[in-house]
């Protein structure tokens, strides 16, 4: 089962695809779509959402995933990464890809054991798990990776449910 | 020159078509889209997108206007009404139509003559301007149509500023 991994921004777009089979996870590709500041929103809006549909194309997912939103320091950085997550939420619906959606916490549970882990032992978790050389770049690549391992962690579990 | 008004909302994206001529305002038609309270976020954000898409074919604005996103009582209403405005702000951009955002003051002060309107009196004064016999059902394809109104003073403006 592959699985697509996003953490969704305006300016920086962090993505992650991992396989899993037996619960055993290895890495595809990681990446981040980056959009130019001096842009009008719609504009970055429309980059965002090429650069996806054509990863979608490029690397067929069977799910993605995404973290729940929380939040959050001030409404404004709501509102922008709104604004992104909606187009992502609607360039997977498009290709109709399931999206499964996952708290910060059960991220750090997943991939690091403990709900508690800092950004760096999570990062360090994600190379370890996934044998990189070194930890992914940049930080949106690698929160990606790690809401990815989530989904994939927990699909066989789901698929347990679901087939009783 | 045609302006399509939209007041964004995952729920109901209210929208209204205005046309305006040498400073006079004619309404053309306006709505609400509505999405089902039970469907997946992804999948409501498909509805809206496919069905401002068929607007924008149905009525070829020349140019779209948006509020200026304020806000707001909670967070979780931001994130919300952010990824639903995503989505409105890609579909203009997909369609290649200009948006413009204004402020709530401007719209007021355009619409009502100063920028501490209620609600009533911008309704009431859309009601009067574009000649319609009832105040506009629901609230918010009022409030897109008079969004659309506030562009509709504006271009004029715009374009001597743009012709120097």
């Amino acid at each position: 089962m592959r699985t697509l991994g996003i953490d969704p921004g305006t300016a920086t777009l962090g993505w992650g695809v991992v396989d899993e089979r037996g619960g055993v996870l290895r890495p595809v590709e990681y990446g981040a779509l980056t959009t130019p500041a001096k842009s009008e929103p719609a504009r970055r809006l429309l980059l965002l959402h090429d650069g996806l549909a054509e990863l979608i194309r490029r690397y067929q997912p069977d799910a993605a995933a995404v973290e729940e939103l929380f939040f959050s320091r001030n409404v404004t950085t709501a509102l922008a990464v709104g604004q992104a997550r909606g187009v992502v939420l609607l360039t997977l619906a498009q290709a109709g890809i399931p999206v499964y959606e996952y708290k910060p916490r059960e991220v750090k549970q997943a991939v690091a054991g403990y709900g508690g882990a800092d950004k760096r032992q999570m990062q360090e978790m994600v190379r370890m798990t996934l044998g990189l050389a070194a930890i992914p770049r940049p930080d949106d690549a690698a929160d990606a990776l790690a809401i990815a391992m989530c989904h994939a962690y927990a699909a066989p579990m789901l698929r347990r449910i679901a087939e009783g």
